[in-house]
């Protein structure tokens, strides 16, 4: 199957924000075993979005259009997908309803604009968009198809995820693709690389190799008539990079460090506190995106300034000896904050982000330590100084030694 | 002048990297005053390729291409351009004595593929790469420009600063673009669109509204003939719009909640505390991506546990009575993480994240209170429930929060 992404919207051919919804299509599509070859953006242009449909519904067997489906009046995908089959667009009574019903639980009356996202062509199916005022089409005409969803990210991937994929994946037989990532820490890409290239010769399954915040990715991704074969294929490979990669892989797929480190944290039936410097809440934040994270994280402490350290029970005198970011900070930063909150572990993180240096230590330097019921260990590591990186890097580290630990005990 | 973008190269296609550079072109040129209209990408297929270029060569007087200049046979850029002109390409020999020198600075002997990234066509001049090996080609004919640019982000950007820019500012004259967004709070897409609506017509500058998790965005493109005449345009539209948004704008263009709140923090000598429940650290990790925080950011607590809330010093009779999601305790937690951390001022989160309710209330629910030496207040919001996005939604209303009350002070 022939697939083809339209992303619409002004922003992204002013260069305000990058496509990210393009690449989370297509790797999508690409699961499915449709062939993906061409992704276009366009502006907010009825002339130029009909052109770029046009060409797109001559051409492939599946349209997949993001964005445009706002209440303002330079919103047109429902317009230009309505003028490209000729039909005539107009108002669902179940979906003004819907739509009138969102507005009245947030307690805001809908305005008059909203109207047209609750319009429907003849050959449109709705999609429901429980996160959104805008829902999505389902067309299918002279054996093509074509779905308009929303831009923001997080309603496009549920309406994708809950709406699009259950119809889609009942149509495409014999083609499977299986992909399988493996997530390694403490190795170069290029050294990862070259491991990896000694495992196979990575024909099928095809191999990328990625640099990722959490460590470096080995996405592999193998094609056959079945699902069972390109599986067998997988496994197959699988144990060849296990065989030489062993130490370095953290993680496979969807797997994040603080979803695995709370599901050990629960196991083993132990709390966690924490104390953080350089990465100032992210690491509270990330523990908490994982839901049902409170019946573990006892809570968090960010002491950017050394009297907050020093108020949460950091000793001064080591300070002024070792400096606030030292291997002897950043473990009794992990104990006090196990002490101050009560919990089983401490975990913390102690950096200099820069842009400039600190204590005469150049920017990119950072300990992250554990201590408590897993014992006390420090890592020493040094990171590339950009602000929001190093912070996301170093909070990785810290729950990566953290998970380390939970599955020696 | 009408521009156009092609990204080439079957990984964006398969979805595992976005198309950041893209969005870097795409927002350089705005910059220019040229006019972007299309972003195509498209794997490597000669195929393919050709049909975009020449498609591309047909509508616009620019066209700049990234990626497919490496030395393996999937690149094939320069193939598709010399095929789309009908030139033939040739060896350079001062380019491949340079390829050559490059490899022998760091030890290496050069391969045989490596020599295709030394060749030209006729219309071409070469662009330097000195961040690797592919150097881009800069075309002129038939009134027409075309760029390639090796596909890796460090070599394209350096490329695009250093080779083509003082190239294209020569000849862009005469053509200006200025930009401004003004930055909303506490309105919808829709109430937005149609205020700005009731003030002017649009056509230009031109309006994009754009919801974001710090709120609604109104985007304003102005185009003239010179960059003071585009300036005016903007700013006779923007005194239309603040006289009918004016207690919603937040602040303009790069302006984020975080830097603004430090800014006034450090002009009004005030010190910052957050106690933090729902947001779980992001608050804090927020506050702290600014640089220089450090001057007045005492620090945080995340108190995702009722008991980590009372052992900050939030009493427990409090919570019993109306929550842990209510008024009384945001406003006891921000006053208690102004006490605990000695600082001027406290600011907390508390609310229902989900996906489950809690205390009977809802998700989405959530406070956020200043307290201290701005006086004390408290807002009661209700979000979407989407975990990361209320997270992020609930942070920056207790910066707005904040915000409001250091402009009253």
């Amino acid at each position: 199957m022939k697939a083809e992404i339209v992303s619409v919207g002004t922003e992204l051919l002013l260069g305000e924000v990058s496509d990210t919804n393009a690449a989370y299509l297509a790797s999508q599509l690409a699961l499915l075993g449709a062939e993906v070859h061409f992704i276009t953006a366009v502006d907010d242009s009825m002339d130029r979005l009909g052109e770029v449909l046009t060409r797109a519904w001559g051409r492939s067997d599946m349209i997949v259009v993001t964005g445009g489906l706002g209440p303002t009046q330079d919103d047109l995908t429902r317009e230009a997908v309505a003028c490209l089959l000729g039909e005539e667009m107009q108002v669902s009574q179940p979906l003004l309803q819907n739509l009138k019903d969102m507005f009245a639980a947030i307690g805001r009356t809908m305005s008059d604009s909203n109207i047209k996202q609750a319009t429907l062509i003849p050959s449109a199916q709705s999609l429901a968009n429980p996160r959104g005022t805008a829902p999505g089409w389902w067309v299918e005409r002279d054996g093509r198809l074509l779905i308009t969803l929303p831009g923001p990210p997080p309603e496009m991937q549920r309406m994708w995820q809950m709406e699009v994929l259950p119809r889609l994946q009942a149509r495409t037989q014999g083609q499977a693709l299986v992909l399988r990532t493996l997530k390694c820490f403490g190795l170069t890409e290029a050294e990862a690389g070259e491991v990896a290239g000694s495992a196979g010769d990575w024909a099928n399954p095809s191999l990328g190799i990625y640099a990722r915040a959490d460590g470096i990715h080995l996405r592999m991704s193998a094609r056959a008539a079945s699902q069972d074969e390109a599986a067998s294929i997988i496994a197959a490979a699988e144990a060849r990079l296990r065989s030489v990669l062993a130490g370095h892989i953290w993680g496979t797929d969807e797997d994040s460090p603080e979803a695995a480190v709370g599901r050990l944290l629960v196991e083993r039936e132990l709390t966690l506190a924490t104390m953080e410097s350089c990465t100032g809440g992210l690491l509270g934040s990330l523990i908490t995106d994982v839901p049902g994270s409170s019946a573990y994280y006892r809570g968090g402490l960010v002491a950017y300034a050394n009297e907050a350290k020093v108020s949460f029970g950091v000793e001064p005198r080591l300070i002024e000896r070792h400096g606030a970011v030292s291997r002897q900070a950043a473990e009794a930063m992990a104990e006090a904050a196990r002490q101050r909150l009560g919990a089983d572990v401490g975990l913390s993180t102690t950096g200099v982000a820069g842009p400039e240096g600190a204590e005469g230590k150049a920017p990119g330097l950072a300990y992250v330590a554990v201590s408590g019921a897993l014992g006390r260990e420090c890592i020493e590591g040094r990171y590339p100084p950009l602000r929001f990186d190093m912070k996301r890097r170093v909070a990785i580290q810290a729950l990566l030694l953290l998970r380390r630990r939970l599955l020696a005990r």
